[in-house]
């Protein structure tokens, strides 16, 4: 019989088993940690109708979807999960106590050109606190509360988020008298400092009718480095004295000093006055974070307050703040540069390994010690032993039981530690506590599942 | 502006908060019992290549995919878990280790009419073990386990799995001389006795050629009941001597001698002689799962050993055996029955309320409280304290750890337990061992997340 190739569509990522069980160890850490935080998960179809999908989309992301019809219906696949959100949000209004606080961990789609690190289907894994009517400025504290505390679990210890508030060079645009329009663009320009350098946003403000001087007054502005204290306080005896600056130096200052008080380390996060999040969707706080020596990856987790979030479906005001992850490129990215330990392709913290023929026993033993919620895997071909270690070693399982006629006859286990060689035999009740002492210390080790290989110097 | 309606297409499952809370609990209780069996995470791209994915559809099947062109490839989304793992098993063979067990929950698309109970989306949890050339019977064991663990742990009590092996029919009908062909029919017609009934089966059995006296013995012998030591011992007894009918029997005898091995109870499993699967891709041990006076649901849990995985992909023969939950399906019945519970719309363990402003003391709390990995809701904005208490109430959080001017002063917490009503004032240190005690406490039975109502003489 002629076969077909087994292969997946280009431009899709999909995981051998031991990739995967970091990847899934990542999103579950991720969730946990959202949790900790008092978000809810949601659920939402991976496709919509078209004409609620596509409400707002155009140009490069319309393009980009991938849209079909099933009978006379038009549908899409949902290319991130923020109008998913704002759907969810106006449709469920009446289940949803608000300040709605909601984690979304789920697959979108762009059909963009494959290319290196870029995907058709890649996880997002995003938070959102949506209020009705108003939203306190104290929310968007927690947004990089919870950015540090994922990251730090996630074994990632240097980074840095940078946080900014798009009032304030709004602000700095009025006071400079810009028109609203010219303001909008100097945000988006701005914006691409990191990735273009500061000549490149020099001239193309230049080309957009600004005058030099506000040209380079606008450059120093963004350009001014130190503390965030010291920022605060520059920004607070700064000439610009209209509204819009004033609050955006005041929620600033306020989100800074959430951040202190919700013990997030200094040494993670920034003010910088350069990032703004381009679309003009954000009108407030935007983060950005950055891997520390990695900054080209560009920003692994970004967001940032709106105003209203679902103005196309109702026209009660709903304001909000939220962070999103691409996890599938991070993914990758770490795996790139080798940030990633894998290895490992069981979630067993022991394996059953019969030495003779499969045995009553080694079944017994496998429910003892599954009621002590130890996860356990038991090797039932009747292979050589030879064989089964082979197994043990592959799968890279940290313990193995096991069991002989010797074992069977006097309900005893010998345990072989696959790390050190060691062997131990002991009495069925002791070999169960042996197991669950190894289990436990191995979870507190295996939590941090990203390392960072030592770099010169430190 | 005009508005667009906010909904989803139709015959798609999207939950509210508070019964996406039950489901999503529902999955990481079965995705940790997978782990605990030894199964390993497993994730493929939604679509695929309409060449590898419809390489056998056809007929009704091929009906309700949806297929699409996305550039100059043509794209189908998976209707099912088993073809993709019949694709990965072979692309990713070189990382994989055999026997290779894994489990897959995700979501899977299948465009049939609407009506109730029937969705266009819905989730598949899926466990296979497969093995390379060979793949011992002792595994067959194993699935039932599994399948108890998963709804014990899900607090479903009173369900019972119901298991026979297709040999032992197969074996039947070559005792009984039947064709190939008929055999093959008689395993599909007997299948459905439970829907039609009785007499249904026999009439269809008559109308394909097979004499009354052969239907008589088939509807006999299907109709044996008993326990399964009984049963064993009729088959045993039975004058069908051929070697397809006493490999069956053999095979039967030793799953139910290793399920009491693995600490099944006797009350959740029983020889069911007229279940088949209907499908002849199953070769051997059949499984499905009843709960006890809702047996109109159906099955709820179903699989089967089937002798090659992979055979449109390779000449490598793939032996294996796999069961699958239909999610939403069971999540959406068990909801209509009202035995599921629901109404709290948090993850959060304690909120914190301050009492008159935001405070930086509430801020620490929190910090501190998620030191201590419990889960913790902030509520910050600056509202009067009735809509504080009123969202407490909302979102059904166990505890509110309210913080005035007196706890600030003083360093203490005072906390409500939302379930009785009653106050305590602590000293810091105390209050968050006092929240954690109690979240440890509700952890416990939280972990039961259905229930079933009382019914009449229990």
């Amino acid at each position: 019989m002629s076969k077909v190739i087994a292969r997946i569509p280009s431009g899709f990522m999909e995981l051998s088993p031991a990739d995967q069980l970091v990847m899934s160890k990542m999103q579950k850490i991720i969730a946990e940690t959202f949790e900790a935080f008092g978000f809810v998960p949601i659920d939402t179809p991976v496709m919509e109708l078209s004409e609620v999908l596509l409400v707002k989309a155009g140009g490069e992301t319309e393009k980009q979807i991938y849209s079909f019809k099933k009978g006379d219906t038009d549908l899409a696949l949902r290319f991130d999960l923020t109008v998913p959100l704002a759907r969810y949000v106006v449709m469920h209004q009446n289940d949803i106590v608000f300040p709605f606080k909601r984690y979304h961990i789920g697959k979108v789609y762009r059909g963009e050109r494959p290319q290196k690190g870029r995907f058709r289907e890649f996880y997002q894994c995003d938070i959102d606190v949506v209020g009705r009517d108003a939203l306190d400025n104290s929310y968007d504290a927690e947004m990089p509360a919870v950015i540090y505390h994922v990251f730090d679990e996630l074994g990632l210890k240097d980074f840095q988020i940078h946080i900014n508030n798009r009032k304030i060079l709004s602000g700095l645009c009025e006071h400079l008298s810009l028109a609203p329009e010219q303001a909008s663009d100097v945000l988006r320009v701005v914006d691409k400092i990191m990735k273009v350098g500061q000549e490149a946003v020099t001239s193309e403000l230049g080309a957009m009718n600004i005058p030099p001087d506000k040209v380079m007054q606008i450059i120093d502005f963004i350009s001014q480095k130190g503390s965030c204290e010291e920022l605060i306080q520059k920004l607070d005896s700064y000439p610009a004295q209209n509204q819009l600056f004033r609050t955006g130096v005041k929620e600033l200052g306020e989100v800074i000093r959430g951040m202190k008080m919700l013990s997030v380390p200094a040494k993670n996060y920034t003010i910088d006055l350069t990032i703004t999040r381009g679309l003009d969707y954000y009108t407030g706080t935007v983060y950005e974070t950055m891997i520390d020596g990695h900054e080209d990856i560009g920003s692994v987790c970004s967001g940032g307050r709106y105003d209203n979030l679902s103005s196309y479906y109702t026209n009660e005001k709903m304001p909000g703040v939220g962070i999103s992850i691409g996890l599938t490129r991070l993914f990758d990215q770490l795996k790139d540069r080798k940030l990633l330990s894998s290895g490992v392709k069981t979630c067993a913290s022991v394996l059953i390994a019969p030495i003779a023929e499969r045995s009553d026993y080694a079944l017994q033993l496998a429910a003892a010690l599954r009621k002590e919620k130890i996860n356990v895997d038991l090797f039932m071909n009747s292979s050589k032993f030879a064989k089964k270690m082979q197994y043990a070693n592959k799968i890279g399982v940290p313990l193995v039981a096991l069991i002989g006629e010797d074992e069977e006859k006097a309900r005893a286990v010998t345990i072989k530690n696959m790390e050190t060689g060691e062997q131990v035999n002991l009495p069925l009740k002791e070999a169960i506590t042996h197991i669950k002492t190894h289990k436990d210390k191995k979870a507190e080790t295996a939590l941090k599942i990203i390392r960072f290989f030592e770099r010169d110097g430190r």
